[in-house]
């Protein structure tokens, strides 16, 4: 029930137009289901990934073999119930896990598509789910839901397809990428471009990867979503696996190494293009400008229940960009509810075991489902 | 009075005897002065710079051309007054900028050290720095003053030296590295080493240089320099030179343009191993853990009077780390006050126009000399 699905949307004669003004038709979506969609079809959870996120949300991964990535929050039983809802996950168009995206081939050329790969956005992407959803004859989402990018397409599905949707959580996001936001994705990209490995985006054509420079970029994307107190409590100056420093530049201590480890990790999974065109699509957004200038214009028509979750130690998306959404849909009167979850694990608290948020899910939507 | 000069310090038979075991011996300090020593030697100012900084403090940079990183605070009738007070300001060993550093030659062997330079710390740049003012015949210095890595010399000199400094003025800074701090070095020493230029640290024999690396280096660093809020003020999501995006991996937006100049300029003035040094013994430093774990220990003879600062956007040596310093000094019952400046410019604010903080400074200065 919760194999990995490839489906063609769009068309060359109906393609799916680009903000860029090209368009993708057909395209490739891969996603994943778990749970039925029961007779009505009220019962489908739209879920959301985030920048290196995938399908595998509750199933394992076939590249790492771990859990899913939001296993602890959705599965029988557990907050997001699959024995209640049908959730679907789709892989982003521009990701690197099935769907569309750089380094699939351009059934036009026969070739990959590298950096001809148009420049997408995060409307483009939920255009692209919005097809998806069409070809599974769902007319209207019980929710969506996605925290920090996924975020971002919870607000952007909110924004565009305002009937689509009974309810929605944004969780940990932002309405547009801050100047340290840009900052520290541009470091990444520069961090990859930098690899002669890279070969301007063509380093499938010879056969390499630029492995060193995607794992820096993946490093510091890390300590983003680290607190200063979640690196201390985790690590604070602890040697690895030694009593004292050994004056080298090996990893003498533990963040070090744990920072090497995931930097290195990283790659096996993960496409160097398809980094540098979802972070881009990221620094893009922004909902307010979109809008004449206007957060209340991009949101006029949205009617869903809404439950917005900021966590406290969060710096990436801090509490404060998350109440400027609260804010926004107060200010329109819509039916929405916040949770600030007070930990010190950062931004990357949304994908970790926090009782407090998973039960404020689970709340919120048994409580929103019995209002269908 | 203020130009470079460069002394030979140590011998071969006498060499100063670093904390990794190793000896140097021979080797060379670099210093600017400025001002004039008086007759009894009483008002000289020992100036530390930052990781990147060198000895051009208050006199045009060689190199760049521009006016000394401290011209703002130091100079004739500025807050530390050239007319009152002589400034020395030496490039500490590991450095490259004319002190014995990975980029000077080995007088044993006649070539360049590169990574066959000792593995340096904190304490053996405070010890060269010693020998230095012996060289010049200084008993006590007036005061010492330093920001960020300037300030961990500052701390070292109260705890190793505290017969022979009046007064103190340790700015932005720690008495260990925090995880994160150690995270964010240990990603710019990988960008570097990532870089095939750099060459196992051999790259002036290739005539070559990892200017990539090193450039996404100065990146992270900057990022680490400005808070979320100066970024904002100063950028924002604000377009370079066009009037909207152009959906491609050009720098789009003005953070993106600043952030490569940013990198990209400073490869022209700093040498990539020397930042491996120099980040490393920033690591390695931690004052409590170098005596028994304990503070109190660190600095049980210090009797200087002492002023610190800290600055309320600065994430990479909060005020949290600096108020632990003033606590420590206050358990040892030692003349120490304490100014936080309040300001949105993060980190680098110690080197920007903080008129508060000149003030404090000079405030500090006049009545301390007072009281020699």
């Amino acid at each position: 029930m919760n194999e990995n699905i490839i489906v063609e949307l769009a068309s060359k004669n109906n393609p799916l137009v680009l903000d860029c003004g090209k368009s993708l038709g057909p395209f490739k979506t891969a996603y994943t289901t778990y749970g039925t969609l029961n007779s009505d079809k009220s019962n489908a959870i739209l879920v959301c990934h985030a920048l290196t996120g995938d399908q595998y949300v509750a199933s394992e991964h076939p590249i790492t073999k771990k859990n899913g990535w939001w296993s602890l929050l959705i599965g029988s039983g557990k907050s997001i119930d699959t024995d209640k809802y049908f959730i679907i996950c789709p892989n982003v168009i521009g990701g690197c896990m099935g769907s569309t995206g750089p380094n699939e081939v351009n059934p036009e050329t026969g070739k990959e598509y590298g950096l001809s790969f148009p420049v997408i956005t995060i409307s483009d992407m939920v255009k692209a789910q919005k097809l998806l959803i069409d070809n599974l004859n769902i007319t209207k989402l019980f929710s969506v839901v996605g925290g920090s990018m996924g975020g971002m397409l919870v607000l952007e599905w909110l924004s565009q397809f305002p009937d689509h949707i009974f309810s929605a959580i944004p969780i940990a996001t932002t309405t547009s990428h801050s100047a340290q936001n840009i900052a520290l994705n541009e470091l990444a990209r520069q961090a990859i471009m930098a690899d002669p490995e890279w070969k301007s985006g063509n380093y499938n054509e010879f056969n390499t990867k630029p492995i060193k420079g995607l794992s820096v970029a993946r490093m510091a994307a890390h300590i983003s979503y680290l607190s200063e107190q979640s690196l201390h409590e985790k690590f604070g100056r602890n040697l690895q696996n030694k009593s004292k420093i050994e004056f080298s530049f090996d990893a003498d201590f533990q963040v070090e190494s744990y920072l090497r480890h995931q930097g290195f990790k990283f790659v096996d999974r993960f496409d160097a293009n398809s980094y540098l065109y979802i972070t881009r699509a990221m620094d893009y957004f922004d909902l307010g400008a979109d809008h004449g200038g206007s957060l209340i214009k991009a949101f006029k028509d949205t009617k869903s229940h809404i439950l917005c979750a900021s966590f406290s130690s969060d710096w990436l998306y801090p509490t404060a960009e998350n109440k400027l959404i609260v804010k926004t849909f107060n200010a329109l009167s819509l039916n929405v509810s916040f949770v600030e979850i007070i930990t010190d694990k950062g931004h990357d608290s949304f994908l970790l075991d926090e009782p407090e948020f998973f039960s404020t899910v689970e709340e919120f939507l048994d409580a929103t489902y019995k209002k269908l």
